[in-house]
């Protein structure tokens, strides 16, 4: 167990910490995993192409960095552009930020707009708009949406707005929200929900004790049983 | 000059990317030009602290990377507090999102609310509440605002809303904004608002001809005039 003190975390950051980010996405990727890079981008068009080739599409000769990255909507439709475009060309899928799972989101996310719907409504409808042509052989678009687990009843709205969205719900674990809260994300198709932990699996041993590699491994295990017994009901 | 084709540019990105963009802040602070790391980062608490960490904070023994760092507001309150906090306790600043300079911003942020406001409004109400307190001798907030140039009316809208706020102002140059549409933004302080212009200076050789380097100094130096003369009016 050897685990960074926080100086040394902070020291690690910048190209030293993308290059250990580039290091783990390339180890799981050939390791037959989906790699979802939460990198909340959001940028006018020109950069929005650049981020979409960093993390999307395939880099010189070798392959993508990741299979799907985070979005932010605040700069709209131009700069989700490039990233529908590597959909479209890579295969590759983006997930949209609509509710997010942190208590700030409501400042903006929850304001009230002109015909009564909160903004996310709003841009959940953009992420459906975007997504149009975009719905696989599954059923499924490779337009998804992130929604705060930690937000039940929006989990719930949302899958009604979006029946034909992939939806990944992060906030369970260290945030507060259990797999429970979001059993409406799920339809018939498990690909439909996913659900993310980052803390709660890194840190477990903190919780649990032992080896921090078994640690994490158990907690994963526990919390893939709990989400595969709730999206099989 | 020696410019990159695009596709040996993509190839850069990544730890690359991120360390030659180390390079060109340290080089910039040390020549004593302020650097606004234009990052547009917004996510989690935990995650906002590690990026404030990144962008504004003392890195180990050496200097931050750079003097401001730019947010996006769709994560609320939460998402910008450890930015907030780095203004208070290292003389940071941070630019926050309110009208970006792109077309597709208005999909999002000209949503009207109920109370008849686009919410770029709201979010500039936002602005001027996360920079009470942090008003420093000059009258201005460390908390500034990104508002295009590309819209000329909004640019004096935002003055008008956030009178004690330094207004980004991206979108001259390669955009189509000009210096006289952000007239408005300047108040009798020159501090008060900042014009931005990347490609049109970075690929000035290319309308102009000539040395790379003497290109880009000479259209900085004209737009640098054409600024002054419209601030100091």
């Amino acid at each position: 167990m050897a685990v960074k003190p926080q100086s040394a975390f902070f020291e690690a950051l910048g190209s030293d910490g993308v290059r250990a980010f580039e290091e783990v996405c390339a180890y799981s990727r050939a390791a037959g995993l989906v790699v979802i890079a939460d990198a909340k981008r959001g940028d006018i068009g020109s950069t929005a192409r650049a981020y979409a080739a960093a993390f999307v599409e395939p880099r010189g000769s070798g392959p993508p960095l990741a299979d799907a990255v985070t979005v932010n909507p605040y700069l709209g439709r131009d700069s989700v552009e490039p990233f529908l475009d590597a959909c479209r060309t890579e295969g590759a899928g983006v997930f949209c930020l609509v509710k997010t799972s942190n208590p700030g989101g409501a400042d903006v996310q929850d304001a009230e707009l002109a015909d009564g719907r909160p903004l996310w409504q709003h841009v959940a409808a953009l992420v459906r708009e975007w997504g149009d042509g975009l719905i696989g052989e599954s059923g499924l678009s490779s337009v998804g949406a992130v929604v705060g687990a930690t937000f039940p009843r929006e989990v719930g709205e949302a899958r009604r707005l979006l029946p034909e969205t992939v939806l990944l719900l992060p906030g369970i674990g260290a945030q507060g929200g259990s797999v429970a809260d979001v059993a409406a994300a799920f339809t018939p198709n498990p690909a439909s929900a996913l659900v993310s932990a980052s803390r709660s699996v890194i840190y477990a041993f903190r919780a649990n004790g032992g080896d921090w590699r078994t640690a994490a491994g158990a907690e994963a295990e526990r919390l893939a049983r709990e989400v595969w017994a709730v999206s099989s009901r």
